[in-house]
């Protein structure tokens, strides 16, 4: 299967109808939903999908519905030429890329909120966002019917608004949570990373900076989340092209404010680097 | 298994173990969601499973999250006793009965919204009901995991609801609407109906009687929505234990408004009859 390449879908009952014969047939089936540009970040949620499963099926998608308006959406890269040679080599079995109106067939209305989880950091300052994630993750979910999905904590919040989602609504997956992957110099790995300049590139290492100083005055014993949030705030403000969204320290389950570092605890940025918005987060626990 | 009655199963994990076994043994599985205080309009689509499946799973649960403050939560009629010897009457293979805690277990924050097709009829006398029914519809088809889920043409908003709701999300189930089942004197069976005194399930045939005149009267060639409701909402008015919520003519199936009886149309009325909320509908073609 291999060799050939991967069986690219277009059909969600198409996807459906395959990933049920797999099914009948007791394989178990690794999903990796993702929007595409594919980098080292994707690849490393696919190599463990490929370990851990019978088939491995990836869906490539540039969901309109979770960018707002004046987002990238137009802009954001799309080469599936490149993908489809990416889940070849890794061994992909199926690729399941739809169109906007297989996925959002006329008058469709349905949509899914996970309350409260996304009241702050990427909910606060993208309305609407997770509406459209969790709606398309569901529906992705239903038609491929993996027995695992992997989600990056790159996107660490995107990772808890799916986990809680499929335990409020008995979704039978399990989510796979996989390590945030960085390039050599540091940083996390994104298709929006292509957006950057050189120099802006230099400039965004400023997040992964500011985490690891978080980490390292955490380590040292300072527990204050407003020191720490202002000592990181003043050292991404430092770089010139850079606008913080926010810098948030929360309880890395229930994403609630903390005022003092105790038990697991999610340091997440989301930073304006040029006109690329940029995230990054880090888990301590104390 | 008919003989021993039905097994009863309470831990959405079991239930969910118990028809991943029947799948894998390519057993079809009907399944026949309800709040209990089951009546002959429940077990006509329990028959209908019965014939068109090889096993079948009646779930019994009164949704708090579908009652609106004020609304009839705690008096809902609840005989679990009798629910489950008509189950086992049936030949019913499994009854899914959850606690409120099963359900929606702590921090449960995710909700389903079906929207334009909930904004009016009982979607606008009763707010935020059609989201606590989609939310747990979900929840019990994911549970339940059925080949073919019954809902009966009484709720004929909620059958919508349910229907586009499973389009959209690509829910694997097919939804199949069962014709609305009236008591030997006409009236729309219904849970609710025990609240009804002697006198006012009398009364509370003037509902169908609105409707065999609308029927009559489109068949005579009126065709004016305006004129069609006002005559029935005088007949209605004309028995004074009735005070009406809604009378609707609307799209049978985007239940939009309608000015002039054409195509599939839907008549579909809210009253209350003493202090009982009762709905009825009926659908002619043109």
């Amino acid at each position: 299967m291999t060799d050939s390449g991967p069986r690219l879908v277009s059909s969600p009952a198409e996807m459906q109808a395959e990933t049920a014969a797999m099914r009948l047939q007791a394989r178990t089936i690794g999903f990796v939903p993702t929007m595409g540009a594919l980098h080292d970040g994707h690849m490393s949620l696919v190599r463990r999908a490929r370990t851990e499963n019978d088939a491995v099926v990836v869906s490539i998608f540039v969901n309109p519905t979770q960018f707002g308006p004046g987002e990238d959406f137009d802009a954001y890269p799309r080469d599936r030429a490149a993908d489809l040679e990416k889940c070849a080599s890794e061994g992909v079995d199926l690729v399941f890329a739809p169109g906007g109106g297989d996925m959002y067939p006329e008058g469709h209305c349905t949509t899914v909120d996970v309350l409260r989880l996304t009241d702050n950091l990427c909910g606060l300052s993208r309305p609407g966002h997770f509406r459209g994630v969790a709606t398309v993750v569901l529906k992705l979910l239903n038609i491929v019917q993996p027995h695992r999905a992997y989600f990056g904590e790159k996107d660490y919040q995107q990772f808890l608004v799916v986990k809680r989602m499929v335990r409020d609504l008995f979704i039978p997956v399990e989510i796979v949570p996989c390590e945030l992957f960085r390039d050599r110099d540091g940083l996390a790995m994104s298709s929006r990373n292509n957006y950057l300049s050189a120099e802006e590139r230099v400039d965004a290492l400023v997040l992964k900076e500011a985490l690891d100083h978080f980490r390292r005055r955490v380590e040292e014993g300072e527990l204050s989340a407003v020191t720490l949030m202002g000592e990181m705030a003043e050292l991404i403000e430092s770089v010139p092209s850079t606008q913080i969204d926010y810098v948030a320290i929360v309880d890395a389950d229930t994403l609630e404010d903390l005022s003092t570092i105790k038990g697991r605890v999610l340091a997440a940025l989301a930073v304006m680097v040029g006109d690329t918005r940029l995230i990054d987060n880090t888990v301590v626990e104390v």
